[in-house]
Protein backbone atom coordinates (compact mmCIF):
# COMPACT_ATOMS: atom_id res chain seq x y z
CA UNK A 1 0.00 0.00 0.00
CA UNK A 2 1.96 2.91 -1.35
CA UNK A 3 5.64 3.88 -1.62
CA UNK A 4 7.23 3.01 1.88
CA UNK A 5 9.67 6.06 1.37
CA UNK A 6 6.88 8.31 2.21
CA UNK A 7 5.07 6.50 4.42
CA UNK A 8 5.99 8.95 7.54
CA UNK A 9 5.22 11.77 5.87
CA UNK A 10 2.23 10.28 4.68
CA UNK A 11 1.11 8.91 8.50
CA UNK A 12 1.99 12.58 9.78
CA UNK A 13 -0.33 14.07 7.00
CA UNK A 14 -3.17 11.89 7.98
CA UNK A 15 -3.04 12.35 11.52
CA UNK A 16 -3.12 16.16 11.03
CA UNK A 17 -6.34 15.66 8.93
CA UNK A 18 -7.83 13.63 11.35
CA UNK A 19 -6.53 15.36 14.62
CA UNK A 20 -8.18 18.43 13.26
CA UNK A 21 -11.35 16.63 12.33
CA UNK A 22 -12.06 15.12 15.17
CA UNK A 23 -11.18 14.44 19.08
CA UNK A 24 -7.14 13.04 19.34
CA UNK A 25 -8.93 10.65 21.64
CA UNK A 26 -11.15 9.54 19.71
CA UNK A 27 -8.44 8.46 16.30
CA UNK A 28 -6.82 5.27 16.85
CA UNK A 29 -3.51 4.46 14.74
CA UNK A 30 -5.80 1.73 12.74
CA UNK A 31 -7.68 4.63 11.15
CA UNK A 32 -4.58 6.68 10.88
CA UNK A 33 -2.54 4.07 8.82
CA UNK A 34 -5.86 3.37 6.19
CA UNK A 35 -5.78 7.26 5.74
CA UNK A 36 -2.79 7.29 5.04
CA UNK A 37 -2.42 4.46 2.94
CA UNK A 38 0.10 2.47 5.05
CA UNK A 39 0.26 -1.11 6.90
CA UNK A 40 -0.97 -0.87 10.51
CA UNK A 41 2.27 -3.10 11.29
CA UNK A 42 4.49 -0.59 9.29
CA UNK A 43 3.31 2.63 11.55
CA UNK A 44 5.05 1.21 14.85
CA UNK A 45 8.50 1.20 12.18
CA UNK A 46 7.86 4.78 12.23
CA UNK A 47 6.74 5.74 15.71
CA UNK A 48 6.41 4.25 18.76
CA UNK A 49 3.01 5.27 19.86
CA UNK A 50 0.02 7.73 18.41
CA UNK A 51 1.56 9.47 21.32
CA UNK A 52 5.09 10.04 19.51
CA UNK A 53 3.24 10.72 16.43
CA UNK A 54 1.01 13.46 18.06
CA UNK A 55 4.01 15.04 19.35
CA UNK A 56 5.61 14.79 15.72
CA UNK A 57 2.29 16.17 13.95
CA UNK A 58 2.80 19.19 16.43
CA UNK A 59 6.11 19.88 15.94
CA UNK A 60 5.47 19.71 11.94
CA UNK A 61 2.49 22.05 12.24
CA UNK A 62 4.15 24.42 14.16
CA UNK A 63 6.84 24.67 12.07
CA UNK A 64 5.14 25.60 9.41
CA UNK A 65 3.19 27.82 11.38
CA UNK A 66 5.73 29.82 12.36
CA UNK A 67 7.48 30.21 9.18
CA UNK A 68 4.20 31.36 7.83
CA UNK A 69 4.12 34.04 10.83
CA UNK A 70 7.59 34.89 10.33
CA UNK A 71 6.74 35.45 6.46
CA UNK A 72 3.77 37.54 7.27
CA UNK A 73 5.18 39.87 10.17
CA UNK A 74 8.17 40.37 8.09
CA UNK A 75 6.51 41.20 4.89
CA UNK A 76 5.76 45.40 3.17
CA UNK A 77 3.73 47.53 4.94
CA UNK A 78 3.83 49.14 8.54
CA UNK A 79 4.29 46.98 11.48
CA UNK A 80 -0.02 47.28 12.21
CA UNK A 81 -0.78 46.03 8.48
CA UNK A 82 1.23 43.20 8.83
CA UNK A 83 -0.26 42.46 12.12
CA UNK A 84 -3.54 42.77 10.67
CA UNK A 85 -2.46 40.14 7.44
CA UNK A 86 -1.30 37.62 10.34
CA UNK A 87 -4.85 37.84 11.40
CA UNK A 88 -6.48 37.73 8.01
CA UNK A 89 -4.17 34.94 6.62
CA UNK A 90 -5.53 32.75 10.31
CA UNK A 91 -9.17 33.50 9.34
CA UNK A 92 -8.58 32.42 5.07
CA UNK A 93 -6.54 29.21 6.79
CA UNK A 94 -10.05 27.86 8.78
CA UNK A 95 -12.79 29.66 5.38
CA UNK A 96 -10.77 27.62 3.58
CA UNK A 97 -10.85 24.55 6.15
CA UNK A 98 -14.72 24.70 5.78
CA UNK A 99 -14.00 24.92 2.33
CA UNK A 100 -12.50 21.84 1.62
CA UNK A 101 -13.74 19.73 4.65
CA UNK A 102 -17.06 21.46 5.56
CA UNK A 103 -15.73 22.37 9.25
CA UNK A 104 -13.90 24.79 10.38
CA UNK A 105 -10.70 22.72 12.07
CA UNK A 106 -10.13 25.65 14.19
CA UNK A 107 -6.43 25.71 16.02
CA UNK A 108 -4.68 22.38 16.51
CA UNK A 109 -2.78 23.68 19.64
CA UNK A 110 -5.51 24.83 21.18
CA UNK A 111 -7.33 21.68 20.67
CA UNK A 112 -4.73 19.83 21.91
CA UNK A 113 -3.98 22.05 24.40
CA UNK A 114 -7.79 21.50 26.50
CA UNK A 115 -7.78 17.70 25.49
CA UNK A 116 -4.15 16.52 26.02
CA UNK A 117 -2.13 18.78 28.19
CA UNK A 118 -3.99 17.18 31.73
CA UNK A 119 -3.01 13.46 30.51
CA UNK A 120 0.24 13.81 28.27
CA UNK A 121 2.84 15.70 30.09
CA UNK A 122 5.33 15.88 26.70
CA UNK A 123 2.51 17.46 24.48
CA UNK A 124 1.82 19.61 27.35
CA UNK A 125 5.45 20.43 27.48
CA UNK A 126 5.80 20.85 24.09
CA UNK A 127 2.25 22.90 23.85
CA UNK A 128 3.90 25.37 26.17
CA UNK A 129 6.80 26.13 24.10
CA UNK A 130 4.54 26.87 21.35
CA UNK A 131 2.39 29.26 22.94
CA UNK A 132 5.16 30.80 24.29
CA UNK A 133 6.82 31.07 20.90
CA UNK A 134 3.87 32.73 19.61
CA UNK A 135 3.25 35.21 22.08
CA UNK A 136 7.34 35.78 21.92
CA UNK A 137 6.41 36.85 18.04
CA UNK A 138 3.73 38.78 18.04
CA UNK A 139 5.92 40.56 21.29
CA UNK A 140 8.69 41.05 19.24
CA UNK A 141 6.25 42.52 16.40
CA UNK A 142 5.04 45.01 18.56
CA UNK A 143 8.63 45.67 20.24
CA UNK A 144 9.31 46.88 16.32
CA UNK A 145 6.66 48.95 16.05
CA UNK A 146 6.48 50.74 19.05
CA UNK A 147 10.21 51.57 18.28
CA UNK A 148 9.39 52.89 14.84
CA UNK A 149 6.84 55.21 16.84
CA UNK A 150 3.99 52.95 15.79
CA UNK A 151 2.62 52.73 19.13
CA UNK A 152 3.16 53.52 22.78
CA UNK A 153 2.95 50.51 24.85
CA UNK A 154 3.17 49.75 28.98
CA UNK A 155 3.75 46.38 28.92
CA UNK A 156 4.75 44.84 25.80
CA UNK A 157 4.50 40.94 27.10
CA UNK A 158 0.79 41.10 28.70
CA UNK A 159 -0.58 42.63 25.62
CA UNK A 160 0.90 40.31 23.27
CA UNK A 161 0.08 37.50 25.47
CA UNK A 162 -3.97 39.21 25.36
CA UNK A 163 -3.73 38.80 21.73
CA UNK A 164 -3.20 35.40 22.01
CA UNK A 165 -5.50 34.68 24.09
CA UNK A 166 -7.86 37.03 22.06
CA UNK A 167 -7.26 34.83 18.83
CA UNK A 168 -7.63 31.36 21.12
CA UNK A 169 -10.86 32.49 22.22
CA UNK A 170 -12.17 33.39 19.21
CA UNK A 171 -11.06 30.70 16.98
CA UNK A 172 -12.93 28.48 19.79
CA UNK A 173 -16.28 30.46 18.94
CA UNK A 174 -15.40 29.96 14.77
CA UNK A 175 -14.53 26.03 15.54
CA UNK A 176 -18.24 25.93 18.26
CA UNK A 177 -20.18 27.64 15.08
CA UNK A 178 -18.18 26.86 12.28
CA UNK A 179 -18.42 30.05 10.79
CA UNK A 180 -14.82 31.51 9.84
CA UNK A 181 -16.55 35.34 10.55
CA UNK A 182 -16.24 34.55 14.06
CA UNK A 183 -12.95 35.70 13.75
CA UNK A 184 -14.29 39.10 11.60
CA UNK A 185 -13.75 41.23 15.48
CA UNK A 186 -10.18 40.13 15.54
CA UNK A 187 -8.55 43.24 14.29
CA UNK A 188 -10.88 45.81 15.98
CA UNK A 189 -10.41 43.86 19.41
CA UNK A 190 -7.10 43.92 19.03
CA UNK A 191 -6.83 47.69 18.44
CA UNK A 192 -8.56 48.02 21.74
CA UNK A 193 -5.60 45.49 23.10
CA UNK A 194 -2.97 47.82 22.01
CA UNK A 195 -4.91 51.21 23.00
CA UNK A 196 -5.65 52.42 19.49
CA UNK A 197 -8.77 53.95 17.56
CA UNK A 198 -10.16 51.48 14.70
CA UNK A 199 -10.14 54.43 12.80
CA UNK A 200 -6.63 55.84 13.15
CA UNK A 201 -5.37 52.41 11.51
CA UNK A 202 -8.24 51.92 8.86
CA UNK B 1 -24.21 0.24 45.40
CA UNK B 2 -25.16 3.63 47.00
CA UNK B 3 -29.08 4.43 47.07
CA UNK B 4 -31.06 4.87 44.19
CA UNK B 5 -32.72 7.90 45.16
CA UNK B 6 -29.68 10.03 44.19
CA UNK B 7 -28.07 8.01 41.30
CA UNK B 8 -29.19 10.51 38.75
CA UNK B 9 -27.13 13.10 40.61
CA UNK B 10 -24.25 11.17 41.37
CA UNK B 11 -23.08 10.08 37.59
CA UNK B 12 -23.85 13.46 36.35
CA UNK B 13 -21.31 14.63 39.31
CA UNK B 14 -19.05 12.05 38.47
CA UNK B 15 -19.21 12.90 34.51
CA UNK B 16 -18.60 16.46 35.75
CA UNK B 17 -15.75 15.34 37.57
CA UNK B 18 -14.29 13.00 34.86
CA UNK B 19 -14.81 15.10 31.81
CA UNK B 20 -13.23 18.14 33.77
CA UNK B 21 -10.39 16.00 34.71
CA UNK B 22 -9.98 14.38 31.19
CA UNK B 23 -11.17 14.16 27.38
CA UNK B 24 -14.42 13.39 27.24
CA UNK B 25 -13.78 10.66 24.17
CA UNK B 26 -11.63 8.97 27.24
CA UNK B 27 -14.14 8.55 29.83
CA UNK B 28 -16.61 5.60 29.57
CA UNK B 29 -20.10 4.51 30.83
CA UNK B 30 -18.23 2.17 32.95
CA UNK B 31 -15.78 4.68 34.75
CA UNK B 32 -18.58 6.80 35.09
CA UNK B 33 -20.95 4.66 36.62
CA UNK B 34 -18.25 3.09 39.11
CA UNK B 35 -16.99 7.14 39.96
CA UNK B 36 -20.37 7.20 40.79
CA UNK B 37 -21.27 4.34 42.55
CA UNK B 38 -24.04 3.08 40.34
CA UNK B 39 -24.01 -0.27 38.74
CA UNK B 40 -23.64 0.32 34.82
CA UNK B 41 -26.53 -1.42 34.06
CA UNK B 42 -28.49 1.10 35.97
CA UNK B 43 -26.81 3.79 34.13
CA UNK B 44 -29.45 3.39 30.72
CA UNK B 45 -32.35 3.70 33.28
CA UNK B 46 -31.12 6.74 33.83
CA UNK B 47 -29.63 7.96 30.25
CA UNK B 48 -29.65 6.39 27.05
CA UNK B 49 -26.00 7.55 26.27
CA UNK B 50 -23.11 9.16 27.05
CA UNK B 51 -24.14 11.84 24.77
CA UNK B 52 -27.42 12.06 27.02
CA UNK B 53 -25.22 12.46 30.52
CA UNK B 54 -23.15 14.49 28.60
CA UNK B 55 -26.23 17.24 27.26
CA UNK B 56 -27.36 17.01 31.33
CA UNK B 57 -24.10 17.35 32.69
CA UNK B 58 -23.53 20.91 30.59
CA UNK B 59 -26.78 21.63 31.18
CA UNK B 60 -26.49 21.18 35.04
CA UNK B 61 -23.52 22.97 35.24
CA UNK B 62 -24.37 26.15 33.07
CA UNK B 63 -27.42 26.54 35.06
CA UNK B 64 -24.90 26.78 38.65
CA UNK B 65 -22.65 28.92 36.43
CA UNK B 66 -25.52 31.36 34.84
CA UNK B 67 -26.87 31.50 38.34
CA UNK B 68 -22.99 32.08 39.99
CA UNK B 69 -22.46 35.26 37.46
CA UNK B 70 -26.23 36.33 38.12
CA UNK B 71 -25.45 36.70 41.98
CA UNK B 72 -21.76 38.23 41.05
CA UNK B 73 -22.74 41.03 38.60
CA UNK B 74 -26.28 41.81 40.48
CA UNK B 75 -24.15 42.36 43.67
CA UNK B 76 -22.53 45.26 45.34
CA UNK B 77 -20.91 48.04 44.34
CA UNK B 78 -20.47 49.33 40.87
CA UNK B 79 -20.89 47.70 37.18
CA UNK B 80 -16.74 47.96 36.72
CA UNK B 81 -16.11 46.45 40.29
CA UNK B 82 -18.84 43.78 39.90
CA UNK B 83 -17.27 42.49 36.51
CA UNK B 84 -14.28 42.62 37.89
CA UNK B 85 -15.61 40.34 40.85
CA UNK B 86 -16.78 37.58 37.76
CA UNK B 87 -13.26 37.57 36.61
CA UNK B 88 -11.82 36.97 40.48
CA UNK B 89 -14.14 34.33 40.92
CA UNK B 90 -13.42 32.62 37.87
CA UNK B 91 -9.88 32.40 38.82
CA UNK B 92 -11.00 31.33 42.54
CA UNK B 93 -12.59 28.09 40.93
CA UNK B 94 -9.46 27.38 38.80
CA UNK B 95 -7.49 27.90 41.94
CA UNK B 96 -9.55 25.55 43.47
CA UNK B 97 -9.63 23.24 41.25
CA UNK B 98 -5.71 23.12 41.65
CA UNK B 99 -6.10 22.61 44.81
CA UNK B 100 -8.82 19.71 45.25
CA UNK B 101 -7.65 17.73 42.15
CA UNK B 102 -4.05 18.85 41.12
CA UNK B 103 -5.47 20.11 37.91
CA UNK B 104 -6.71 23.16 36.87
CA UNK B 105 -9.45 21.98 34.83
CA UNK B 106 -10.61 24.50 32.45
CA UNK B 107 -13.94 25.42 31.36
CA UNK B 108 -16.24 23.31 30.66
CA UNK B 109 -17.84 24.66 27.86
CA UNK B 110 -15.02 25.19 26.28
CA UNK B 111 -13.39 21.89 26.74
CA UNK B 112 -16.40 20.36 24.87
CA UNK B 113 -16.51 23.47 22.19
CA UNK B 114 -13.26 21.86 20.92
CA UNK B 115 -13.38 18.47 21.35
CA UNK B 116 -17.26 17.52 20.57
CA UNK B 117 -18.46 20.24 18.61
CA UNK B 118 -17.67 18.89 15.33
CA UNK B 119 -19.06 15.64 15.84
CA UNK B 120 -21.56 15.95 17.83
CA UNK B 121 -24.33 18.09 17.01
CA UNK B 122 -26.88 18.30 20.08
CA UNK B 123 -23.43 19.17 22.08
CA UNK B 124 -22.76 21.84 19.38
CA UNK B 125 -26.13 23.17 19.47
CA UNK B 126 -26.28 23.42 23.28
CA UNK B 127 -22.58 25.11 24.10
CA UNK B 128 -23.57 27.84 21.06
CA UNK B 129 -26.71 28.56 23.11
CA UNK B 130 -24.69 29.25 26.08
CA UNK B 131 -22.00 30.90 24.75
CA UNK B 132 -24.42 33.02 23.40
CA UNK B 133 -26.03 33.66 26.72
CA UNK B 134 -22.90 34.56 27.82
CA UNK B 135 -22.01 36.87 25.83
CA UNK B 136 -25.90 38.16 26.39
CA UNK B 137 -24.97 38.35 30.18
CA UNK B 138 -21.98 40.30 29.48
CA UNK B 139 -23.32 42.71 26.81
CA UNK B 140 -26.61 43.58 29.62
CA UNK B 141 -24.53 44.25 32.06
CA UNK B 142 -22.00 46.64 30.18
CA UNK B 143 -25.19 48.14 28.48
CA UNK B 144 -26.33 48.78 32.23
CA UNK B 145 -22.73 50.15 33.35
CA UNK B 146 -23.42 52.70 29.56
CA UNK B 147 -26.22 53.86 30.65
CA UNK B 148 -25.32 54.80 34.56
CA UNK B 149 -22.28 56.82 32.75
CA UNK B 150 -19.56 54.17 34.41
CA UNK B 151 -18.55 53.90 29.92
CA UNK B 152 -19.07 54.83 27.05
CA UNK B 153 -19.06 52.16 24.33
CA UNK B 154 -19.47 51.75 21.07
CA UNK B 155 -20.18 48.88 20.04
CA UNK B 156 -21.42 47.15 22.99
CA UNK B 157 -21.83 43.14 21.85
CA UNK B 158 -18.69 43.40 19.78
CA UNK B 159 -17.11 44.24 23.49
CA UNK B 160 -18.69 41.59 25.43
CA UNK B 161 -18.28 38.82 23.10
CA UNK B 162 -13.92 40.13 23.35
CA UNK B 163 -14.18 39.88 27.15
CA UNK B 164 -15.55 36.38 26.83
CA UNK B 165 -13.35 35.32 24.16
CA UNK B 166 -10.83 36.68 26.24
CA UNK B 167 -11.79 34.77 29.01
CA UNK B 168 -11.45 31.58 27.34
CA UNK B 169 -8.27 32.41 25.74
CA UNK B 170 -6.99 32.99 29.45
CA UNK B 171 -8.36 29.78 30.72
CA UNK B 172 -6.92 27.50 28.10
CA UNK B 173 -3.79 29.13 29.28
CA UNK B 174 -4.43 28.35 32.74
CA UNK B 175 -5.03 24.67 31.69
CA UNK B 176 -2.34 24.29 29.79
CA UNK B 177 0.40 25.81 32.19
CA UNK B 178 -1.84 23.68 34.95
CA UNK B 179 -1.97 27.97 36.47
CA UNK B 180 -4.46 29.98 37.93
CA UNK B 181 -2.12 32.69 37.95
CA UNK B 182 -2.46 32.66 33.77
CA UNK B 183 -6.19 34.54 34.89
CA UNK B 184 -4.26 37.75 36.51
CA UNK B 185 -4.05 39.88 33.27
CA UNK B 186 -7.75 39.05 32.80
CA UNK B 187 -9.17 42.66 33.98
CA UNK B 188 -6.23 44.76 32.54
CA UNK B 189 -7.21 43.25 29.23
CA UNK B 190 -10.79 44.10 29.85
CA UNK B 191 -10.16 47.60 30.83
CA UNK B 192 -8.26 47.89 27.23
CA UNK B 193 -11.06 45.92 25.56
CA UNK B 194 -13.68 48.38 27.28
CA UNK B 195 -10.91 51.82 26.22
CA UNK B 196 -10.75 52.55 29.79
CA UNK B 197 -7.45 52.79 31.56
CA UNK B 198 -5.95 50.58 34.15
CA UNK B 199 -5.23 53.48 36.70
CA UNK B 200 -8.87 54.33 36.02
CA UNK B 201 -10.79 51.67 38.26
CA UNK B 202 -7.56 50.79 40.44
Amino acid sequence: MGRTSDARERLVAAALELFSERAYSSVGVAEISARAGVQKGSFYYFFPSKEALALAVTDEHWAWQRADWARILGGDGTALERLRSLFNATAKYQADALQGTGSVTGCLFGNLALEVSSINEPMRTRLQEIFDEQVAMIESHLAAAASAGELDLADVHTIAKSIVAQLEGLILFAKLFNDPAQLDSMWANSLRLLGLKERSAA
